[in-house]
């Protein structure tokens, strides 16, 4: 996939240091390439279900904006990104100290994108096989 | 419908208060009857993206637990709850002071429930036909 | 809501008409208002699945052309209709001999327009509390 | 993965055999090892929307088979199989002769599993980065 924005790495980071949800979560963004992110952040006990597992909302959050800057690393410059809509499947607790979620855009599109994610834990390794919970999401570009 | 568990309105309160993320998001719980239920919070600068509206990992917090527990309600004294996964639709920016997410048991079952859920924001009307949000989930009884 | 178009009903039918499937299934349409509609088919023991009930594939398809046309009832007069996706919950073994599916737009948009739908059977009664499916599905306005 | 079920090649064919639906559409399983299936079917002027593309639906049934078979090959002898729910994304139109799902456990569950399908079509290339539709389905073992 190419970047069709000179500035796509600037301006994905520029945005997501706007999100307050993610300073709030402790979260980083590495731009891997267009069309693909990561996203890390520290399991914190805030955010926690009744078992004291990370809230299913929590790895939602992340995987979303994960899937979001995925494809907005491949918008024009003028463009934002908006969520039309997302599933996700819990595969197992979210429990571990470092959470990584990677999202990889499976279908460009000029008005709409369709990404996946998955969110890791070491807990279960930190890649492969064994993620935590896993998305689809379908991402409009905002003109 | 109808309870399994003449507790069920202490159970659900007493799980819900164990969801520290409910505590940090100022969320209240309301069980209205066996299969519904109610979460109201306010909006927080804190849990924003890059827009200033609440991020949809947020608003998908809130209707996780409203579908978690809703199917709860209904669950035999010693299950606890699950959920398999859920699908949002984001249907109008998530502004506004106060949210309600209300869920409603669609289908409950021995193992698999599924849950609808709805936020409304008073920006839109408090209840009605213009809600921010919509979720679908399947939640699992596990004893 | 409000249809853009004097000639709803007409292009509604028409396109339906176009559909090569609707015809193969013995589907028929009713167009209840601007946003609503009622598709009816007859089982038919050729689209089963290994318990010969109805394949959910069948299920869907059914929910997807009445998803589709409740949206296309509300949009201009030169738009054409697609189905970017879908969520399917599958709530009881689809028998019977006659299955409905109503479909109501629940959010209306220019490009994207949120959909849902359910199939009733009269095995588990022809409308209310026990329906064989859920589908939520997200459609575009293509112009 | 690993197979439970020594004789999971023939109970998976056989199960496919009775799905009187997967006849009418002519389609053809293969399994290409546990937890991986694959489902071809030629297209057919019968199972078209109003542009003459297959319909959603049947993309869709075609990917919902593949996805409960992979899962089918993982459980034990006296199991059937049963789809809770699926979300599917339709990424191009559904044109072309001959379609392939492939399909592939996700996360593999006593109870319930998680299956991702990819439909392919020759004209966009067999295999590989452009996918006509994507599914992600939850699927249940029934004992």
């Amino acid at each position: 996939m190419k970047a069709q924005n000179e500035q796509y790495l600037e301006r994905t980071q520029k945005s997501f240091d706007r999100q307050a949800m993610m300073k709030t979560l402790g979260a980083e963004l590495s731009v891997l390439a267009p069309g693909k992110v990561e996203i890390r952040f520290p399991y914190n006990p805030k955010f926690t279900q009744q078992n004291d597992y990370l809230h299913a909302g929590i790895v939602t959050t992340i995987m979303d904006s994960a899937c979001g800057y995925a494809a907005f690393t491949l918008m024009p410059p003028d463009a934002d990104v908006l969520t039309v809509e997302f599933k996700v499947n819990l595969l197992r607790p979210a429990k571990g100290e470092v959470f990584t979620s990677s999202a990889v855009v499976l279908k460009p599109g000029k008005t709409i994108s369709v990404v996946e994610a998955l969110l890791y834990s070491p807990e279960y390794g930190e890649q492969g096989d064994k993620p935590v919970a896993s998305m689809t999401a379908t991402i409009m570009t905002m003109i």
